[in-house]
This record gives structure tokens, sequence and C-alpha cells, in this order.
């Protein structure tokens, strides 16, 4: 109880760097991994550590608006790099701003739009940061919960530069309170990291990690990983089944790909903003599109979430949202 | 276990208020209260809000080096300025560098000195910050561990301009390891404070916050405190005790004030990196006194603390120290 180590309690940075490399065949010891209290703090300690004011970052457009705020928040100049059905495109990036310091990307996991980023973007991503010595931030969240297609390892285990800083938070897997994350650093870059943190916060609470730890090594994460697979799984399915019912006319879902989320394009003449308004005013919480877009703008459509839904509460928000898109639709010119 | 407020867990923050309120006179309700992991992530997130680079911050002289680590990586030149028996001394600051920032003092506990700063200078400094434009950050470590003189109220509790940022650590309370702590922060500051944390990091761990509510407000927390007044009490008869016995001659003990350690003065000829350096290889944990100043100069002493030693180590640790002294003096021309 009375100290800890910067890097994190060994343990749990033993049990975590043991669990990455078999499920995601990230290549690293325990001495290159950093536990943190999630993907913002562990974003904000290397921002701070590797971004100077006015630095250009490359961020997914679309993407997740808090890491978007952050950077921002750091003095970067964020240059939205576009997101197909392959993932960031690098060529777009480099005609964009070539010299960038540092890309974000969610390789396994696109948020918002659901998909995974190509082998061969993976290979250009890190040809362009070898080139330009810049960082690529792995945010490899919600990786093992995939509902199409096959799994890619992270991106981290094709880099033999040092120049890929792999993410991931347990505040996703098991709940948003505990507050634990950890990233793994590539190795020239962990001595700087410690002493980084612990002068701005000393270490990570050891009660909680050592909980953690214990719960990884009995195996109770992979359970409950497999137990919520099967969940979400019945989560889409309700999702998919009542859209098809209900939506028909007013508004397409995509199909779930990885993440707990997809997108449901607006029929022409519903407009987004008023479509996300009134939903929420019928407390269906949803996100507008054009909220995560950066630099493009896209159809008009709404993020929608199965991750703090019951089934129960996704058939009848579907058929709620129904109504609401019909009472736009009947108005549409 | 789903969300969090980015300035913490409520009803710990109400506890929080009701308890400095009625133990410290420090004036804030619950609204003015972020939970933070300490006092070192405290002085962070306002350094990242209120400091520019090249800005000037008065430091107690001497005075904690993790807390002059930090201000330093965050580009501020810091301004030593000297503290005698009575505390920091405005005037002091005031001939060295007018126009600071920013000033840190621990005014009920002076860290490593245990002297109190006196009504006088407190409002002095209160004079100095209005003038300014200056912020205080009082660190109130340990200010419930008085061992002589009167206790006063938290200098938070004199400040009617606002300028006073009021900062405490269940770290130093209960466990290190715990990483839970808090600011109150003037009212107009409250509404940055909360977005910069939701940026930054989002909210603190809820299990760990509602775990420590409930100590707190099922009076263990008092209890607690009073249970550990007895053993400091304890420790520090200890040590003195056998200082007289042993040390006499060779290093002189400055009384326990607040907190829990004491100045163990050097005879003359005993230098005090040898004697630090020898200690430490007998396993005895001091701090030399001149790796806590800053721009002055002080007569040879070490550090000694009472706050992880049991009596019965103590007893060994100054029949041990008096040896390495003695034999030190020996050599002494």
């Amino acid at each position: 109880l009375t100290h800890g180590e910067p890097l994190g309690f060994r343990p749990l940075r033993e049990a975590i760097a043991h669990q990455i490399a078999a499920e995601r065949g990230v290549r690293c010891t325990a001495d290159e991994v950093l536990i943190t209290s999630g993907t913002q703090a562990s974003l904000d300690l290397m921002a701070r550590l590797l971004l100077d004011p006015s630095d250009r970052v490359w961020m997914e457009d679309p993407g997740y608006v808090g890491i978007t705020s952050l950077l921002r928040a750091h003095g970067a100049e964020v240059v939205g790099v576009e997101v197909d059905s392959d993932g960031i495109d690098c060529e777009v990036g480099r005609r964009r701003c070539r010299s960038a310091r540092l890309v974000y990307v969610t390789p396994s996991c696109q948020f918002p739009l659901g998909c995974t980023l190509s082998l061969q973007r993976r290979l250009a991503l890190l040809d362009w940061a070898l080139e330009e010595g810049a960082w690529i931030f792995e945010d490899d969240y919600d990786s093992q919960l995939r509902f199409a297609g096959r799994p890619l390892a992270a991106l981290q285990s094709l880099d033999t530069s040092g120049a890929v800083i792999y993410s991931n938070s347990f505040n996703k897997m098991l709940f948003t309170s505990l507050r634990l994350g950890f990233l793994v650093v590539p190795e020239h870059l962990i001595d700087a990291v410690a002493a980084a943190r612990s002068v701005i916060d000393r270490f990570p609470s050891v009660p909680d990690q050592a909980t953690l730890c214990e719960f990884i090594t009995q195996g109770h994460m992979e359970q409950h990983m497999r137990r919520m697979r099967e969940l979400y799984e019945l989560r889409f399915e309700t999702l998919m089944r009542s859209a098809r019912r209900y939506l028909d006319g007013f508004m397409e879902l995509s199909s779930p790909g990885a993440g707990l989320q997809v997108i449901g394009w607006l029929a022409p003449g519903i407009g987004e903003d008023e479509a996300w308004h009134q939903a929420a005013e019928q407390g269906i919480s949803t996100i507008a599109l054009s909220q995560l877009t950066i630099d493009r703008s896209m159809p008009a459509g709404l993020v929608l979430g199965v991750g703090s839904a019951s089934v129960r509460g996704i058939s009848r928000g579907v058929r709620q949202l129904a109504q609401v898109l019909r009472r736009l639709r009947s108005r549409a010119p």
C-alpha cells in the first residue's frame, strides 16, 4: 500500500503483455507497458511528450471527437484524413499534409464507421511514418468485439521501426468508471514516459491494479469478453431485425463490423440535425455524423450504439425513432 | 458503473466540503471541489491552466522537490523564496521577483521545516496576490497532524478575492497507493477546470471514490486520523528520546512541529552528502537538506521522517545513524 511504480503494478503489466501478445500479436515485454487511466489520459501523456504547439496531427475523418478536442487542447493542428471501407487513406494524408508529427488511428475497429484498416493501408502508414519520422498512436479499443470479417493483429505487430504507440482501455472492456487503460511504448521512449508519469501524477492506484490483475490472471476477463460478445451479438440482431421492420424507407443501417455501433443513413429529405435533436428528445441517444467529421462532409446519418442499451430498449428505441423519422419525412418537400 | 462526473463523485465532494469546512475553515460547496489522483496531479492540472512557459513561480525554499520538478517541467521559472520560522517571507519574494504568476505554499505544515505560516505573513501573501493578480496554491497536506502549537485555519479561509486554490490528498491521510486527492477551486475557475479534466482524463474511478466516501461519512476517517496522531506521537517520542541518548554531539534535532519529519542538524565537521550517503548504505532513508533548497544555502542537515518507520525501526535507525556520524566525526580535521 505504501508505494507504486511509475509504469504501474508489475504483475498487471506482465498479465497485459502476455494477453496482448496472444490475442493481438503485440510484441512487447512488461517493461514497455504503462498503466494509465484510459485512452484519453494515454494520448494526453504522449501528446505532452511528443507534440509541440502547431504540430500537425492526422486524425481519422470521421473520428472520435474526444480525441480531436484533446489534440486541439495541445495546440495541435488537426488534419482530417478521409476514412473509407479500407480505413484511413495514407495517400490522402500525404496529399493534404505530408509532414505530420503524429497520426491517431483505430485500425481494428474504426470509430464510427466500423471498418478495419486493410493490410496494404497498414504497410503504407508504417512506410509514411518511417519516412517522415512521425508517430502512430494505435487505439485498439474493442478489438475483441468483431461481428464480421477476419480479425487482424494489431498494427504494432508490423512495426519494425518503433513508430507505433499501442493503446487500449479496460474502461471499454469492463466498465467506464473503472479508469484503467494502458500504453505499449517503443523501448526507446519508455524512460522518458516513466519520468513524465512520475512527475505528473506519480503512479496509478495499486489496489485497483492488483484487483484487475487477479481478474485477468484467474481467467475472468476472457470469460467476460466471451459473454459480452454473445450479448452484443444478440443486441445487434435485435437492432437489425427491428430496423428492417420499422425503419425501412427512413433509414438504412450499415452492417455491424467491428465495434459496438452502426451508421443509420438517413433517407433523402430527412435532416440530420433535426433527426438527432428529435430523437434525443425521445430519450434516444445517438451521435449525428456531422459531429464526428473534421474536414469532409458526409451524407446525413446517425451513429447508433448497442453498448449501453438493453435488447428491450433497442426494440423500443427503434420504434420511437421510426415515429420521429416518419414525422420528419412527411414534412419533407 | 457506466458514467462519472468530470469534477468527481458528488457524494464524495459533499463529504469533503463538509469535512474541510468543519476542520480547516475552508469556504466552499461541493460544486467547487474537484477530485484528483493527488497533489502532484492537482498542481499539474492547475499549472496547465494557469501557467504559460517562462512564467515565474514562487516556491518555498527549502521545499518539496517533486513540486519544483513539476513546475520546471511546465517551463516555469522557479524562484526560491526563503522560509524562516514564520513560513515563507513575502517581502523576500517581492524583492526577488515581484510579478510571479503563482506561489506554491504549505501554510499549515511547511515541508521540510515543519513551521506554520504566521497570520501576518498569510495576510501579506494574500495582499501581494491581489496586487499582482497572482494565484496561491495552498497544499494543506498533513494539516491534521500537528505536534506543537495552535492549529490555524486554512489560508483559503482568509481569501476574499478568489486567488487561493486549496489542495489536499488522501494518499497522505490514508495510504500512498490509494491515489485520491482533491482541489477546492475559486468559483470563477471551476468551469475551465471541469472542461480541462473532461478532455484530459474524463473523470476519476467511481468505485474508489464511492468507497472513500463511505469511509468518511461512516466516521472511519476521523477515527483513523485520531489513531494516526497517537501513533505518530509515539514515534516522535521514540525518535527524540533515542536522539538525546545516541546522537548528542553529532546531530541536533529540531522539535516536532507540523508534519511527520524533523531536521537533524549536523555537528560541524560532518559533511551532509557523506552523512546522507552512508546512512542510506545502512538502510536509513533520509533527505539531505541541500536536495530541497532552490536558491539559498543552509547549514548541513538531514530530514528524518517518522511516517513510514516503526517504533522499533526508529530506535534501531537512530543507533545506526549514530555509528555513521561518529565515524564521520572521527575523520573530521
